[in-house]
């Protein structure tokens, strides 16, 4: 007869945003926590609380024994993991459905599959989703390179197979380039990695970051409630999240959703996921999906109305999915700031006491955060102690209510987010919706030089 | 061209509102304040802030001549007088006017007619509003009394004309009462007041309090944005309101809504305005109406999207209405909690500094309120320190986000009103939209009991 009582497998915001959805169902929940957050909100306001071990992550939020017997001993029927710590952790996954507990997330293989790179990218190729164009295997001899890139269109990227984070790469503008790239590439790959294997894949110059967010109801349904934009990135975190995206319409939202959702029914997916993409030129281009909420994932229920963590619930619940696509309505313009504790231009960490707080307010203004004046941040987690999402019935409006909001946050004591996404916010670029994932690093470097 | 910076002549919450609105219009705003006031959050957020008296309201809050000053030192090109205060006070309406600056609500001539409750019952009569049957005079004699009551059907109401506060009141159940009735009235009236004149009207036993959002253009066009509930009453203070009333269906809504609309059309309305019915078997009565916005009115704004502040400096600026009457949607269901600084249950008020603040957050929740941790409140004022405002899909769901939001809303150092709301989302009745004005007063007195 349905999940009585939630562990609540995390801490800060996500905790919190858990909690509430659970406790807006009926359901009651069980907190967590290390030695450090005993006085954290996800702590005070949760029905039941569990030590389950000392600061450091491995010793509490990821130590599975302690999360397992916390679940056990305090009776709870299921485990939300929200994002971070175990939520990709299959094996944990498989740990929560052999004890009889509910994992509220998706079929563990589905997180098996997704969390391998190479497997991944094979069943999104396989499912229908759009990958990068590039060759299959390694590239042998010129004449494979010239015509595969002439298929795929210059530029084009040749990579180290041993290479990765940026190094072992040579964009090749044209067919001219092609030669010498290839050798060059070749020779420093040999002595950069004793490997000289390369593949060529299409060069994304300029891309943005587009997400969608699906469900599935683990029995072959699955739905689609539109993408997000998350462009705005420093060093692959995302800063600053929209939806909708201000480069996709309507019409392409429908297409690009179907696809993805049908992948979806046709993986036999079940609950929350995310199918991110490059975007370029008009073209969708996977990169990697998760198999869990996202930290963004309230732009989207700004835009749609729907409460994503209930309907987790309700499908780990074993429910249908709660509106079929044709009864996803998008609606106004969603964006979500990321509040860190740090200092908003050299990003060094900024824990500590706050000494005063106050969250925007009034209408369209939602805050998730578990702060409040008297709260010591510790220096153990993920920085982010607020976000702050805004709705506006269009982007424009949205934006100047951001504005305002920004304004009138205070967040006392320890340096924050707020002044960067303040100055973000006067940028001509962000306003018009022009940026890529390369633009907020590109403006930080202007703006210190 | 157009308003460019406003002065807020009042404090508290509204004040913020406004501040909020005009933010997200790109209008500066300016605060003035009482002495008590000098800390307070919307002395903080405001572009401006001039101090006009001591804390005594009479010396600040209803100093027109100061705040004249402030608006034309400070350089306002308009005002808004939030509720309360001067917000119905036609001749400061003239004042504001009279010094070329632009009034932010309805014109003094409406504000007059409405604030006279004679008046405003004639004239509500002649825009086709409903008022409470009854004789338009003196009744002189048992036959004339007869052939009104059979008329207005029992149990009616004999009312000595110079009456009021429920005294010099009878209720006659049958036509065989009345003659004693009456004659007792009279007689009554006669010893206590020294006139024994009395009228006949319609009994309302048991009614509820349902109110329009009306807006006009002051040109002739006027929309409705629906009904609040606002049953939930004592001593004539509003304690709990939601939209839509559970009792009113679509079909009566459109048409009830069509009748304020046409008569506001009629009578050339601008601005926001709420008539207030008192409700009973399906038929609504004329109370009075209300030129100005209402504390209430965020549960409007969440079921129809729209920011009525934001509205009422639009059309302060000679604008058209932003929707027409066929734009304005109605969906889900909003319920606002008003929290006093008072003992849940005596309601003895309960000013102090705030020690902790922790407002309710997470999806569809809306706090306005200008605490934070260290804030005073001042004992000159209104009590209310916070309006929590809820939305759902459904009532039920509202419900439940309500009683979680309560929860997790913490005001430490003073007393508040969050228990008596806890425990009102606990009555059935309450839970099943089952209660009329006198239902709040009797429920305590039960408890008491």
């Amino acid at each position: 007869m349905g999940i009585k009582r939630i562990l609540i497998a995390n801490r800060g915001e996500i905790a919190l945003r858990i909690h509430r959805a659970a406790h807006e169902m009926g359901i009651e929940t069980v907190a967590v926590h290390s030695t450090a957050d005993a006085e954290a909100m996800h702590v005070r306001l949760a029905d039941h609380a569990v030590c389950i071990g000392p600061p450091p992550a491995t010793d509490s939020y990821l130590n599975v024994a302690n999360i397992i017997s916390a679940a056990e001993v305090a009776g709870c029927d299921a485990i939300h993991p929200g994002y971070g710590f175990l939520s990709e952790n299959a094996a944990f996954a498989d740990i929560v459905e052999a004890h009889d507990i509910k994992w509220i997330g998706p079929k563990p293989e589905h997180i098996r599959t997704m969390g391998d790179k190479v497997e991944a990218k094979r069943t999104a190729g396989k499912l229908g989703l759009p990958l990068v164009p590039g060759s299959d295997g390694a590239i042998t001899n010129l004449n494979e390179a010239r015509e595969l890139s002439n298929q795929i269109g210059y530029p084009v990227l040749v990579k180290a197979a041993s290479g990765g984070g940026g190094r072992g790469m040579k964009v090749v503008p044209t067919e001219n380039d092609l030669e010498s790239a290839l050798s060059q590439c070749k020779n420093e790959a040999k002595s950069a990695f004793g490997d000289d294997t390369v593949y060529i894949e299409k060069y994304l110059g300029n891309p943005r970051h587009i997400e969608f967010q699906v469900f599935g109801d683990g029995r072959g349904k699955a739905i689609h409630l539109g993408e997000r934009d998350c462009s705005l990135q420093r060093r692959h975190q995302k800063v600053l999240e929209e939806a909708p995206s201000p480069v996709i319409t309507p019409e392409e939202r429908d297409r690009m959703g179907g696809i993805v959702a049908s992948a979806m029914a046709d993986m036999g997916y079940r609950g929350a996921g995310t199918i991110e993409f490059l975007w370029e030129d008009g073209e969708f281009y996977f990169i990697e999906m998760n198999t869990r909420l996202q930290v963004e994932h309230p732009v989207t229920e700004m835009i749609t109305g729907m409460d994503l963590v209930r309907e987790q619930i309700r499908i780990a619940d074993g429910k249908d999915l709660s509106v079929t696509q044709e009864e996803v309505r998008f609606e106004g313009h969603a964006i979500e700031c990321r509040i860190n504790a740090e200092d908003p231009f050299t990003f060094a960490p900024s824990p500590g006491e706050v000494t005063a707080y106050h969250p925007a307010g009034g209408m369209h203004v939602r805050v998730d955060s578990g702060l409040y004046a008297g709260y010591r941040i510790p220096p153990y987690y993920d920085s982010m102690i607020a976000k702050l999402i805004v709705y506006g019935k269009t982007r424009e409006r949205c934006i100047m209510r951001l504005r305002r909001a920004l304004d009138e946050m205070v967040v006392g004591g320890v340096k924050s987010s707020i002044p960067l996404h303040q100055a973000l916010l006067q940028q001509d670029d962000v306003l018009s919706g022009n940026y890529t994932i390369k633009w907020l690093e590109d403006w930080l470097e202007t703006r210190d030089a």
